[in-house]
């Protein structure tokens, strides 16, 4: 990342940040643009592990030279985390306040409603920041040491710039566990929001509430994938399973679907969904139905009920690398029984946020699913995550979230 | 495929299919699911090699189980192209019309206008055929032997479906070459275009001039890839590279851009870009360039001139496997030349057409080409063909067209 705001320029009286070294050879990946470094890539030096985790340092190659200032957490797997690939860069206001415009500049050209992922971490050039936008609401998550330590000069820039109603603080990510940061829930700044917000997307609106647990938020990731569904709901029946607060499936009522089912097994989330129908005006073809989805499934193949779009978006199958095959399994037996609710030419949308699934792996799982419950199909659409989820070009794996569209036979 | 119309009930008064029989252990992928089988799966017996290239054939396994019917060529690569998974169907009109009818339904269903591609070859049902639509007019090419002999009933079953005004049948394509098809270069089945004809998208109009050369045709899978590009250009300049006859640079255009530039080798592309620009209203915002697109971002390197916007969507570099490490140098050329053309914050799209180019490998080297000239990037987005361009499940080498958008610094 390159700035050329002042806030870049060392500053000759400003003392020097600390010294991490790595070990020789380890230099390579750092000097061709990854953001980066391993705990066996540093020369773990009593001084070294004696830093506080975020620590902001210059990181010397094993011959000494300069290369970069980074966050330094010793007891992370990423142990360095590349701010400015110059060394002794002050991180201050100035330089998150830079990097925060340009990221704000972004999403205003990227997204035409307030309603998007701010910040992306890395790919915006602040490692382990992640802020959602929801309107004069902000959501934050510092998922590196690093960002910890910076955060209140984050909080403060976010308020200089947006200045929001309210800031919610989500302390219960697992990327935090990662990098040793305690699980306290959530902290507020500023004003408390006095119930779900509202989030808006191509003209139709949605209710997340930012206080509650991940299964009643809000997953700006899949925008563009709920305007792909909604494009072919237009007079015909949608299931949405896993449906969250409703995603997409408002989104295909208010594309003019004739019957909609959102399907999931927390009550507040459908309660949302409900809520947000009203607000579109879409109740009379929106129901909902608490559920496991494996069961809804099960029970709508016996009823023979089927449903001209079908959407699967479930939480991650494969939350680690050890769980790859049995979640492979979950995959297809998901697309399998999902195959047999999609109605003759009707279309199936699976897609899976899990990190350590690749997305070929996933698209072939689901078109095996889908193959053993007999039908035919072809494949209109890979997705990914909206282009507000920038990934850092030396990052690719992660792209944790992928998705398919199949129109079946 | 399956197909539930009269046509695929094998008639007890019509002579079987002459039979084709695979190799032991050679059923399996056929089994399960795939569209081809290759010449060297199959018995090449006397018989079977004398078969008239492109003959309707019932597929036996070793054991003389009968799998399927399918499209025979002794003399091609891919000697076997699955129709139906089941012997002796009868491959007439019927069976013909039935999946013309359901490609239809299907683009009706994912295009607002009418121009789009409306039979993508196996992944509809109809191995090596491929129909392009341009409202009244259609293109058709028969890129298997067995497509060619059943082009008369395909000529047919369209002009009883859509009534086009006129078809222009392309024999000038490689595909047809590896059948030991003859390049005749076009033939007309009903009136031919007075001209170019106009092509709509998401209301910009092109015009394409379908009797020439591959250069001045169109290409319907840039379709969601002109709007991604587009919404991004308003009040800004774009560099349009390889621009034919000005996709990418009439939708910014006409979306807002400040200055657009079209930049192409080929005269009668640009020609008609610039006669495309005054029927939007926007010839006063959209130049033409006649010259190669690496001359031309030297020129502008030399000039110092930048882009907000650079679209680089060249034709292949990569047409036989064997020239993939050097078209992989020429992407990555091509990259570290155009984000020199980049203003601040700009954005690159670029593409790749290449069958051999894999999508993981283009976007790296895209990405590598940008961080050569010095550039930080992040990706965001990676696409591939507009959906009315499906895939068949078990072919997705097939996914020839892919694209990365990056956001530079």
């Amino acid at each position: 990342m390159s700035d050329p705001s002042s806030a870049d320029t060392p500053d000759p009286a400003r003392p020097p940040h600390p010294r991490v070294t790595l070990r020789p050879k380890h230099a390579i990946r750092l000097r061709r643009g990854h953001p980066w470094v391993y705990s066996n890539e540093v020369a773990m030096t009593p001084e070294a592990k004696a830093l506080p985790p975020g620590t902001v340092v210059t990181v010397l190659d094993a011959g000494d030279e300069p290369l970069a200032t980074a966050l330094f957490n010793p007891h992370s797997l990423i142990a360095l985390r590349v701010l400015v690939r110059r060394p002794d860069v002050a991180v201050d206001g100035g330089l998150i306040g830079e990097r925060l415009r340009r990221a704000i500049r972004l999403r205003e050209t990227l997204v035409s409603d307030p309603f998007y992922r701010l910040v992306h971490a890395e790919a915006d050039g602040l490692p382990g920041l992640i802020v959602d936008r929801f309107g004069d609401w902000l959501t934050v998550q510092a998922n590196s040491a690093g960002m910890e330590r910076l955060l209140p000069r984050v909080l403060e820039s976010l308020e200089a710039l947006l200045k929001p109603a309210g800031m919610v603080i989500r302390d219960d990510t697992h990327a935090r566990t990662l990098e040793g940061l305690p699980d306290t829930g959530h902290r507020l700044h500023g004003a408390t929001p006095d119930g779900p917000v509202r989030v808006v997307e191509r003209g139709v609106s949605y209710l997340a509430d930012l206080t509650a647990g991940q299964k009643t938020g809000w997953f700006h990731d899949q925008r563009d994938n709920r305007a792909l569904v909604a494009g072919l709901a237009g007079g015909r029946t949608l299931l949405d399973l896993y449906s969250n607060a409703g995603g997409f499936g408002l989104a295909g009522a208010v594309a003019g679907a004739a019957d909609v089912l959102c399907v999931d097994t927390a009550a507040p989330a459908l309660a949302l969904a409900t809520k947000a129908a009203a607000l579109n005006g879409v109740q009379a073809r929106v129901r909902t139905e608490r559920a496991d989805a494996f069961d809804a499934l099960e029970a709508l193949a016996r009823d023979g009920a089927r449903f001209d779009v079908v959407v699967c978006d479930p939480p991650s199958f494969v939350k680690a690398r050890k769980d790859l095959e049995s979640g492979a399994r979950g995959y297809r037996k998901m697309a399998r029984l999902a195959a047999a609710a999609v109605a003759r030419e009707g279309f199936l949308f699976a897609a899976s946020c899990s990190h350590n699934m690749p997305a070929e792996r996933f698209v072939d799982e689901v078109t095996r699913g889908v193959a053993q419950d007999g039908r035919d199909a072809r494949v209109l659409a890979r997705v990914g995550a909206a282009p507000d989820h920038p990934l850092h070009p030396m990052l690719p794996e992660s792209a944790y979230l992928k998705g398919v569209l199949l129109a079946l036979d």
